[in-house]
């Protein structure tokens, strides 16, 4: 790494192994996201582990358009997925910009890496919470392809970098509700270390599988003497917040249209929130969920949805000083504490197989 | 207003008239930053503040459009101006989005808002820092057009809502100086609130007029036994970080290019940031913040071109769990943290005088 780019100290030389530098082919000495192509290599390097790949979960947005473009012919979709990892070496799609996440079992660790006790052991299951547009892959081949999912079972091995993160397969839960759980894993973490016992906190858009994980950990860090409400455009996802027994409130409103949500959600809560979550999955309620946490507070934006100006210039115009978070979605706890709310809610968990492995 | 909404309590009919809801006469009901058309009426409500304007200083993306249709001719300026807040009742530009500020004095002040006890006094000068895209306006005469600069001496009335940023205008600072200063005043006052004594803190694109004061107060939050590191891509910019003597280190480095720019910030700041200030203004230089800031640090993103999904993919990507703050601008000091950076360092002043009001 050195030769190919004049660092100043092995201290950075180090640091761009751990995330993955040296495996830039296109262009040299770029971080593995931006690069056009990675070096697929299926042996790991000192600072990288190696996988043997089951599945491919394929980001929605990246997989409608696979689909789209080959007519719904899932040949044609194993083709051109084949197509991006022999031209790219990583499934990253060039058209959306983006990748997915994988499952697979580790088959080596580097010899750096394993001597820092940082990384899984061999022959451990795991899913790669690193997206797919960042991560080594060679396909040997397409097994079977979920049209309806994006799942694609291959025969494949992948790199992952020091720096990726990655989550034990649970035995307990089953696979779909714990892949689902991981994609959203930071959500109800990251909420939760903001919250202390007594806090009246707001979930907006919270219906969804972020906003329900998010209210079981909620609910424990607030305790009873706090309060936690939460409101959804969508009437199914009330009445399944309203089966988890966990909100003191949840109401139907609409939140990118601010002042009638307002109103909603006042009537319900008595007062501004302490901590707001917003996990609406459309642009537009940045600032309605702002006006609902005290001018002291703090929002946290869980929504690829957010408009960072939006937030930024619509505090500032309605004058309102609150902590604004963007939702950084890796935690240090590897999922452990989604997990943990489909374990402890039993309810919880029949609202995710209802919705994730189709029980009634 | 309650007969115009059907609103559940009189409380949320007492929020919606601080934050100026009343005013929106296209549609009813609407946020007045999102509403077309504003009630211009010079005669303060309950919740308003009533506002002599003597200057607008109109947004930079505003003026330009503006000047470039108009092909540089001051009194076709006049009139586009004059046009738009004829149809508006704001000078809220509807090609580019924005407003800009205005500099007034203090008419009168609403009964309720007055009763309050947090209205500026009447004959108080002040400078509005809420965007002119949300304040009513009646604008009389234009007097005097200074094309350079965007800023448009009127006779004028415009009303302020009891919800709107302020600040007093300082008889101690240059005027071209101080408004700069308020621009910007959020980024000193906010990261200053983050730091603790013995902090390292980046500051990245920190050669600005953001950064400058945020260097100061820096400083005296971290005290001599932290480190203030500045990067900046422009020499110039880098040449006035060294005037001040405020700064640890000044490294010339370009945060577009993440590699590059972490090389040559850690060979200067020895290791990772425990608070990092992102204040490029342009795009791309996210992940890198990231990248040198510790993982339980904090990094505040206080330029408008920053990117929400960059920012938390790329740390999810790079297993960075640091706390990523939105840079709202809204701090309750009304800009005294600005000025008081101002007033506390001699060299500081001279560099914003050369920027501002042409000083040799």
């Amino acid at each position: 790494l050195h030769e190919r780019l004049p660092l100043q100290t092995t201290a950075v030389a180090g640091a761009f192994a751990r995330w993955g530098v040296p495996r830039a082919l296109e262009p040299a000495g770029a971080l593995p996201q931006a690069a056009w192509r990675l070096d697929d290599d299926p042996e790991p390097g000192e600072w990288e582990i190696a996988i043997d790949v089951e599945r491919l979960n394929v980001d929605s947005a990246s997989f409608r358009q696979l689909r789209e473009a080959a007519a719904g012919d899932a040949e044609r979709v194993a083709a051109a997925i084949a197509a991006i990892v022999a031209e790219r070496g990583k499934l990253h799609n060039p058209v959306t910009d983006s990748g997915g996440m994988l499952v697979g079992r580790v088959r080596a660790v580097g010899a750096a890496l394993a001597a820092s006790g940082e990384a899984p052991a061999p022959g451990l299951r795991i899913a790669t919470l690193a997206s797919l547009s960042l991560t080594p892959l060679r396909l040997d081949a397409v097994r079977r392809m979920d049209l309806e999912h994006g799942q694609v079972e291959v025969e494949a091995s992948a790199i992952l970098f020091a720096s990726s993160p990655w989550a034990a397969m649970p035995d307990d839960i089953e696979e779909p509700i714990a892949l689902a759980a991981f994609d959203v894993a930071g959500a109800p973490s990251r909420a939760g270390s903001l919250l202390r016992r007594g806090d009246t906190v707001l979930l907006v858009g919270g219906g969804g599988t972020a906003g329900l994980l998010t209210l079981h950990e909620a609910r424990r860090r607030v305790g009873e003497e706090g309060a936690v409400v939460v409101s959804d455009a969508s009437e199914a996802a009330i009445a399944d917040v309203d089966a988890t027994g966990l909100a003191d409130a949840a109401v139907c409103a609409d939140a990118t249209r601010p002042l009638e949500h307002y109103d909603a959600v006042m009537a319900a809560m008595g007062g501004e929130a302490d901590v707001a979550v917003n996990l609406v999955n459309v642009g537009g309620s940045e600032l309605g969920t702002i006006l609902l946490t005290r001018p002291d507070g703090t929002v946290l934006f869980f929504s690829t949805a957010t408009s960072f100006n939006a937030a930024a210039l619509g505090a500032e115009g309605a004058g309102r000083p609150a902590t604004l978070i963007i939702g950084n979605g890796h935690m240090p706890d590897r999922g452990a504490t989604a997990l943990r709310a489909l374990r402890e809610s039993a309810e919880l968990r029949a609202v995710f197989r209802r919705r994730y492995v189709g029980e009634r």
